[in-house]
Order: C-alpha cells, then sequence, then structure tokens
C-alpha cells in the first residue's frame, strides 16, 4: 500500500489565484544560536549586530537578529508552498522591515497572491505574493513583495485573467520605519569614520574582499532557515538538470554580499527596504563571490539619522573594483550574480 | 621519556563483563545554540522543535532538543569507553525516552553491560550494554540498549560465558512515556493535515526530497554530540582501510532520514520509542540520502495523542519511491542505509 | 566615480610607530550558541567547557567561553588594523588570561605598537604589538604579544628607530590568575584519572587521534571570531598565491590540537598563560592534525590546583607517536605544523 498522498507535491501555476492567503508551515524561534551561526556562516561584522552594548547604546533594544537573517527566515517558510516548483525567482520588491526581531521571537509566515500572469508559452505562469513575516505578539516584523516563475500541472489547463500588481520603483524615504537614534555611535568600534555625510550620490564603493562558497556552507545556511528548495541540497537529483549540480540559494549571495560591503559601508549595517532585487546568474559552490555598492539616493530620516539608498552588485571570481554591472547593450556583464537595490540606516555626524 | 599509558586506548572485547558499570566522560550542557546547530545540520522542521510557542500550545514545556538529538549527545559520551575498538555497532532495541531535554539541562551517560558472547573465529565478540541518560537532578531522560562487535585484545584469551539479553521486539505501546497532550494543534503551522487517524498500517510514505551529504557536515554534527570515533574524522588514518575513506556516523543517516521523514510524517515529530535499528550499509561524504517510511503499528495513547509505529528507510542515490529494502532472499536490497523502526506521538483529529 | 577610499587597505609598515595605540572594530557579545559551535568545529570536550555543572562544581561561575575560544575572537579583531598586509605572523609571547568570559558577555579589543623593526631587505618590517581584550565593564580579560611580518608601503621610505621589546621567555608561575580552586573534581566525568601529581617534567604524551579539516570548518570558525585575514576565504585570489590555495587560520591548528590534546590530558583543560608559540608550516584542506604534548615544568597554584607547562605540537599526516619536533640541525622537522608553549590548570590529587 503506497502513498503518495501525504508528502507534499507543492504548488503548480494552476493552484493560485488572486487573494488566496497561504499560512505557511513551521513557525521558527530565533535564538543566539541562530545570530552566532549567521554570524559564522555570512562573516556579518556589522557592530549592531554582534554586540549587544553597541546596539543598545545606538538605540536598539539589544542583539537582535540581522534583518536580512530574519528575511531568509520567513522567505524560507514560503518556499514549500510558493516556489517548490519555480523555475526561477524573478525578483522582489517593497520589502520592508518594521520591527526588530528579538532572541526569543518566534516567526510565523504568511502570503498573498496578488498578481498572476501565464506565459505565452502555456507552459509557466507568473506568480506575484506579498509574504509578510509576524512575531508570536502578531505584529508585523516585516513586508515583501517576490514573483516567481512556476511550472503549469498540464499545458492545456486556460490560462486565469492576468493581474499584474502595481508595486514601486522603491520603497519611498518617508515611509521607512523601524531606524533607531543612532545617537551614540563609536566609529572605532564599528570600523569606520565615514557616516551619512560623507556618501555621495552616485559613489561607487569597492568591497575589494572575496568569500569563495563551499557546498557545506550554503547547505547549512539554508537548512538553517529552514528553506527546503531541492536544487540547493541533492546532488543526485541535480544531475540530470540543467546545470548538473547543486545551486547555492540567492539568500547566501545576497547575505555575503552584504558581509563583504561592511569594508566600505560598516555604518551602514542595518537594512530598513528591499526596493528590488534579482539573481542575474547561478552561484555553485567553489565560487567567490566579490561585491561593490553604488550610492543611489540618500534621505535624511531624523536629526541623527539618514538613510543610503544603495545598488548591491555581487560578482562572481572576478575584481569587483571593475564594477562589473551592465553591457552597452543593458545586459548584465558576465559574472554578475546579484543586483540588489535596498535602504539602509548610518548615522549622521 | 614518552608516555602512551595518558591516551585512553578504549576497551577490548576482554575487558567487558556481564554487570559492569561504566560512568562515560565529558557532561555536557545543551543550549539553543546546540537546538540551532542541529537544524542548521539536519534540516530538522518538525513545529514543536522549531517554535517555542508550537511547542506549548503542544502541551510541552517550551522548545526543548529534540529527542534523537538528544540520543546521539547520550550515544556519543558512550562511544571512548564502548565502541572505540568497535568492528562494527550491531543494532539498537528497548530504547526509551522519558522526560524531555530543556536547553540548559545538562546531560551523564551511564552505561552498564548487560550481555557478552565472544564470536568463533576468537577474534571478536559481542557486547551488549544498555546505557542511559541522566539529567542535572538524576533523572533518567532516556535508556536504550546497543550491541557492538569488538575486537579482542589478544585472540588466545579464554572466551567468557555467553549472555544473551532478552530484548523485546519492540517497546510495548503501553508503556510509551513523555508523550504531551497535543490538544491546541495547528495543522497549518505543523505542515500537515495528516493526524492518526488518516494513517494505515501498512502504509507506506515515500519522503521525496535528497539530501548530500559533505564531509564538514557530518564531522560538525559529530563534534556536536562529542562522538569522538575516529573512523568519522581522520583521512588519513582511514586511507589504508577498508573503504579507505571516512564512515559518516549512522546517527547522520538517522538524523537526516527523520528530517526528510517531515515530508509525510510533519506531524509525527516526536519520537517516544526506538524499536530496533541497523546500519546496514555505510554512508560516504558525497552520498544524497532519500528516505521512505512504513507504517507499523497504531496506538491510541489518550483522548487526544496516538503513537504511530514507523519503519523508517534510508536509501543511497535513488528514488525512495522505489520502496527498496530487501530482496527476495530476505537481504537487504542494493542501496538501502538504515532499516530503523520507532515509535512517534501524533495528534489525534 | 568611483571610490576606493572607503574601503580599509590595511596598515604598511610605514604607518606603524611605538607607542600607538589602536582600538579594533567590532565588540562581539559572545553566547550559548558561540561555545555550541565551537565544541562541534574544534571538538572541545573539557569537562568544565562542556557541562555548567562540573564547571560549577569545580569553582567556576558556570559554563565559560574556553579561553583559547575567547583568544581567537581578541586576536581576530586586530588582524584589520595589525595583519591584513602581514607576510607572516611570527610569533606569541606573553599571553594571560585574567578573567572567565561568560556568555553574555562583549568583547573589545585594543592594541599598543611596543615594538619595530625594518628588515634588512627594506622591503618589510616587524612589528610587536601588546593586545588586550576587554569585557562590558571595561575589565581586562587576557592580554598577549603577538609580532608580525608587514609589507611596506614604498621600499625607499625611511627606517625607524628599531625598538625590539624585553619579553618573558615563559609568564611565571608565580603570575598566573583566575584558576578556580577545583576541589569537587569528578575524574570519572572528567575522561582522566590522571591529576598534577601523576605527570613528570619531561614526560611525553601521544594524543592519538587525527582530525581532518575541510574548507568549510575553518572558514566557518575563523568567520565565528570574525578574523577577516583574505588569504582564508578567497579561493580565487589565492590562485596566484604562493601555494595557490587557501590558508587555514593558525588559530584553527591551535584549537583542534588542543582538542586532541584531551587524549592524555583532560584534566588540564583550562589555558592560563601563552609562553610562546610560532606557526611552523602552513595547514591546508584535506589535511590530518595530529598532536603531542611535552611537559616542560610544573607548579603548584594552591593547596587543591596545579599547573603544568605544556609544550603542544601539532603535526601534519603522520603518526604523532614519533614525537617529531626538530632535526638534529635544530630545525623543525618536516610535517611539524604548530610549537606552542602554553600553562594549563590541573587539579591536584
Amino acid at each position: 500500500m503506497a502513498s503518495a498522498q501525504k508528502s507534499k507535491p507543492g504548488n503548480y501555476f494552476e493552484d493560485f489565484h488572486v487573494g488566496m492567503e497561504i499560512i505557511h508551515a513551521t513557525p521558527q524561534t530565533l535564538t543566539e544560536g541562530d545570530i552566532a551561526l549567521y554570524r559564522a556562516l555570512t562573516g556579518n561584522r556589522y557592530a549592531q549586530y554582534s554586540s549587544a552594548e553597541f546596539a543598545r547604546a545606538a538605540g536598539m533594544a539589544g542583539l537582535s537578529i540581522d534583518p536580512l537573517h530574519a528575511f531568509h527566515v520567513v522567505f524560507g517558510k514560503s518556499v514549500p508552498d510558493i516556489s517548490l516548483n519555480a523555475v526561477a525567482n524573478l525578483g522582489y520588491a517593497d520589502g520592508r522591515f518594521f520591527l526588530p526581531v528579538m532572541p526569543g521571537d518566534t516567526l510565523n509566515t504568511v502570503s498573498e497572491v496578488i498578481g498572476i500572469k501565464q506565459n505565452s508559452n502555456g507552459k509557466t505562469g507568473v506568480v506575484w505574493v506579498r509574504t509578510r513575516g509576524f512575531n508570536q505578539r502578531g505584529e508585523t516584523v516585516m513586508s515583501f513583495v517576490r514573483w516567481v516563475m512556476v511550472n503549469k500541472f498540464e499545458m492545456d489547463n486556460p490560462a486565469p485573467d492576468p493581474v499584474i500588481p502595481d508595486l514601486p520603483d522603491a520603497v519611498p524615504a518617508s515611509e521607512l520605519e523601524g531606524y533607531p537614534d543612532m545617537r551614540d555611535w563609536d566609529a572605532a568600534l564599528s570600523g569606520s569614520p565615514h557616516m551619512f555625510d560623507d556618501y555621495a550620490v552616485g559613489e561607487k564603493i569597492n568591497h575589494v574582499d572575496g568569500m569563495t562558497v563551499e557546498e557545506a556552507e550554503h547547505q547549512i545556511a539554508t537548512r538553517l532557515y529552514q528553506n527546503t528548495a531541492k536544487v540547493h541540497f541533492d546532488a543526485h537529483g541535480q544531475k540530470d538538470s540543467r546545470f548538473g549540480k547543486r545551486l547555492i540559494y540567492g539568500g547566501v549571495v545576497i547575505s555575503i554580499a552584504r558581509s563583504l560591503a561592511f569594508n566600505g559601508l560598516a555604518n551602514a549595517g542595518q537594512m530598513l527596504a528591499i526596493n528590488a532585487g534579482s539573481h542575474v546568474s547561478p552561484l555553485f559552490a567553489g565560487d567567490t563571490i566579490y561585491a561593490w555598492s553604488e550610492v543611489l539616493d540618500k534621505a535624511v530620516l531624523s536629526e541623527t539619522c539618514g538613510a543610503l539608498r544603495l545598488r548591491l552588485v555581487a560578482v562572481k571570481d572576478q575584481d569587483p573594483g571593475a564594477f562589473a554591472y551592465r553591457t552597452d547593450a543593458g545586459k548584465y556583464a558576465d559574472g554578475v550574480l546579484l543586483d540588489f537595490d535596498y535602504w539602509a540606516a548610518i548615522p549622521k555626524r
């Protein structure tokens, strides 16, 4: 008596409809253990996520989970329902971090389908979801939109009426939340004298350092977030895939690139919003990640705190000082892994 | 002045006698750090071991150490005294989990030799031990029997009178302990609608997903449990061994197979007893583990909680949907890694 | 508008002068998560760093961070300022551990330049620094001297007047601090019956076991300490280096060798001082570490507690029972990785 029905097959394009709400499984309590592991796996060195004293002096409640870490956890929960049968993770938009996640907090994840459009080939479609993370008190700690290309279950199934959500190019600076006062900020301890005032729109920063990713590292990180996408873990199953090997979860690239960005942006450690993001090309074990940033915009948030809008570009096996991005034809240059646009809090002088 | 005597050579077959009690070294305090690492290394997603709130709603005291994790810790302590010179880890029986292990608890391990029998070749013998784990209050948190084939120190030493312990085929359902009331169980958060009532004896479940194990991963996990068996860590020393490389600790296989079993048994996350278990073939780094389960028995434990007796079979580099187990001749089929028989708690409707 | 100035280039020989004080970035709060990771990465089994109950019975305040772990953290902070452009890490001396680091404590690091000497080739120079680790109350938890060979920025720059600090061959036993009373010491739980009284000066101990190090393991450990030296992480950048691949942080070798030393020195788990240390040859991923120790000196610290001065020698891919150390010509023998001289506390009978 064999039963396949007890295992989850994941959702196909036909399973989604606009307005549908999905409560995702496996709430996760995050602890100091998660913080230590995140640091050890990504190289995170931003002072407010490394030292409880520094965090409190900066006006935070204590040592909290890096917002990007919390993002991976909330994202990870949505994978079994949203992207288990995804062909591609197409993009992020309108990501907002509202509240800190403190050790001991438990994250729950709920997604709402906000857009849907069948592709002209009839085999796949694009699904847009807004995913929200809640803590154990039911408070929304973050919200973001992502869209994925998902396989149809049967090509002959009729196409739904397309609904394409209206998404902002960027989160308006006036809507940024959750930044502390950053008044008592020790630049010797944070690792850089460069404050809000020192960065100019258009400025590009070479983060210099590189980090090679091993199979064990990305698997451990991806399991820490309880992201279960098969392509990251199953070398046997991947042998017959397009790339013939395991793909590294894109969130690993974002976190390592952000950790590398410490060297040049040490005071901009707190992510406030994700404006846009796309995984331009895949990363495999043995590849080395480098990163550079460009200041896209600046905004004053308070008397003591500003925000930088940054483009974070991760590249593979090449000098980030070449600032590789797009070719003259507008395509991404060879070796570009990630194009990520976000707001970060940074103290004013 | 060279001294070898300060280092422990481990025990040989002649060192064991029935009734001997061995207090094992290195008590270990388990913390939220261990929980985070166990999740990151195994992919554990059972909701009651992921969320403190879910655990409390299910009637547990809070976020506790997964019983299988605690088992590896208790087992690990016994290795330097029991199986450092072991040729093979032959089996487990009569494993019972009595009390939860909470973060901050310290585990101590004591073993008693309960059986002994020299093999006819005169070179090795089988030793049966009952190993118990205690917390810092002296309460027994678990107990299990295992038997190992151990080298003799000298072939000419006389054989002891054989004593073969009487072991149950399975822990009787009436003797299962430590299950919570599971009354307030949220099936959306746990990841599956399938409860006690939905499983039938004889039903087989394909857990679908695969997980490839890297050298770094199994070494980190095995050290987390403070299991020191040389075969898992010493590539140089293993070059001249039968397999020519490091062997992966069998407990890594059990834990990963159990984590894969989430996909099909998400509500059966709490192990209550180990009825039997054997490591059928070795796992090496780079191999991919898949798993399937069979429901062997069912038992009602309370008004709200039942137990499933499950056979968990781990296979290597093959579709678990083929349900490989034994050949017509009764031998284990190619690629079977683990045959593990246990009871798990699961809520009733 | 490309800017390299926001990234730190690290200091060159010309940037150092005697008396200079450097406050290093990124204070780090250490938690139970760090303890679990340190154990999982190194195989640490010393009972007072594994069990809170054992630690308290031994007269300690509870489960604390292994002093060697804390040393790596303090050392790691100094890397971006002291040794980013270092050619070689030449040695350690006069390392003293004053106070335990408890979970929740935050470590800050400050270095003072105490010596400087240009090499005759005019390309490099040696810089001596005393590095101190402070906790969040401003108490000095440790202090050590290290010296490194650093590149000059321009060969033509004039040489400074040489200042060579006067360093002790060893920390005098009478100045050792921070040992507990060790009165209530359970030798069954600690893993060895051998106490202070059982070790003789000149005695050599074979630690028997071996541990192979993987790229993922040393990278995760080195990031846990927030040590950012590029040579450990950047496989692409290292391709054109002298060895053509990543070098493993020397602290990984010390910690694994110390963990292997459990087998023979299980009661000498608490490091009190670092007398001297040098990394004799590099370790690469895939190599297997073995270790042996020699008792160099003994000292009575109190009625219940003594100290052993130990030479810890790590070797690579060879039997540590050969006690390889130096050739007749006085050079280090092939395969020697580490020559490390330290004091450890050990209970008296």
